[in-house]
């Protein structure tokens, strides 16, 4: 958290994350919304060791990502992570990338609930649902 | 090139590609995406030995994809490549994946050049523009 | 197979491969080893889509790798793959990776076959074991 | 550090470490023991900010590593660095990884310093390589 109440993880680049341009691979920002997204959740009581398990799986549907900024090996990346939108079967998470206060990315994922069994989506969980529902209503009072 | 004579490279999914939910990682299909697009510019005769070098660097500011269907190891993951839009100092390449016929993903890249001198963006290299320009004429034709 | 009958594997190295020392991050070496053992397993009939299944799972339990020279973003790296010793219920397979008939490395991995309902090693199928064997036997031979 | 003087890195597991057989990818792990010798050499004074730079690059010549328990998504793995050799030119770090006190691997990588310009060997900095002979003296001791 914060000062002003915000989630935000700070995430290490790992020389692994680079790639021969001398900065990170543009996937690598990937994997640290998802640590960052990982550790909002824990934050929020429902850890994906909750979520994840023989019934329902959280597959990513959409993604999206500006990148605004280098960003180089060493740098601690600090990922503002935020909920933008509840659906009945899916939700969008939204990140803020910077390193050091300078902007690096900003994306958006969508994850969706689905059945193992079918195969195809199915309602959020409902204390999930809540959770999410809550913090988004928390952001837009901000 | 398919029948139609678009720009089709396949690729072999991987294990490691793979993470626990048993399906690929999301990140994987922007890792195929990476590999098409150096293959669909060396077929332009435009490969990146040439593009990328000690003035000018061509690192990704935007991406979306959608991901439309499960793909898992050892499937081999068609993915089409079309030119969507060629500006001044940035193109967007078009990505359509399919396994089998069924669809898996779409996303569209945009990739600015930039001068490592002054890690600004610069014009397109002329003969690099008129390529892209006349493939995506090429794609607004069909 | 190359013309002395052994089995080479070429693997075209990413831009994702690579590192910001401007040569291939040393793991992706062994993806590529991967990537050559999977296709190696293929070609002797036995590929990983009938090894790894509900009951039985090939983990590995040893690796070493020397790096004999450098790899660069878009070499054809040329791979290698023979059988070194085939257990009870594990087998080592060699890996000699060259560029353009330079060296680039040469590696071991050991995989076992281990149950996953007990988690513990298990033999090795009989017909996974008396191929390896006729190819350990084969590499003796040359 | 631990109770012991010992210098521990503890790594949380991704989900993106991990592949379809539910635990990490076996190269997951080289790149955990990546991170704690960044951190370990940091804490000695010696960070890698200091090493690689335009002259000298510090590829790995050799590893090896045995896996000798599961590591699973979310598991915090906690890597033990030590000096193992420091030779002229090159030198070899020890790592021992385990999940709440159960083994999970253990390696070696040694690290050669090479001029950029020749592409050859060149010594090691003798400031670097007093403190790494000198925790490699504290490490017989113990």
């Amino acid at each position: 958290m914060n000062h002003a109440g915000q989630f935000v993880w700070p995430h290490r680049v790992r020389f692994s994350d680079t790639d021969a341009s001398g900065r990170i691979h543009y996937t690598a920002m990937l994997r640290f919304f998802e640590a960052a997204e990982c550790e909002y959740l824990r934050s929020l009581g429902v850890p994906y060791s909750l979520m994840e398990n023989e019934s329902d799986s959280y597959p990513r549907v959409r993604i999206e990502c500006d990148y605004t900024g280098p960003v180089r090996d060493d740098d601690v990346v600090d990922i503002l992570v935020s909920v933008e939108r509840v659906g009945r079967s899916s939700f969008t998470l939204a990140f803020d990338a910077s390193v050091a206060g300078r902007p690096a990315a900003d994306g958006r994922i969508t994850i969706v609930c689905i059945s193992r069994a079918t195969q195809s989506s199915r309602p959020l969980p409902e204390n999930l649902a809540a959770i999410l529902r809550s913090r988004a209503a928390g952001s837009q009072a901000r």
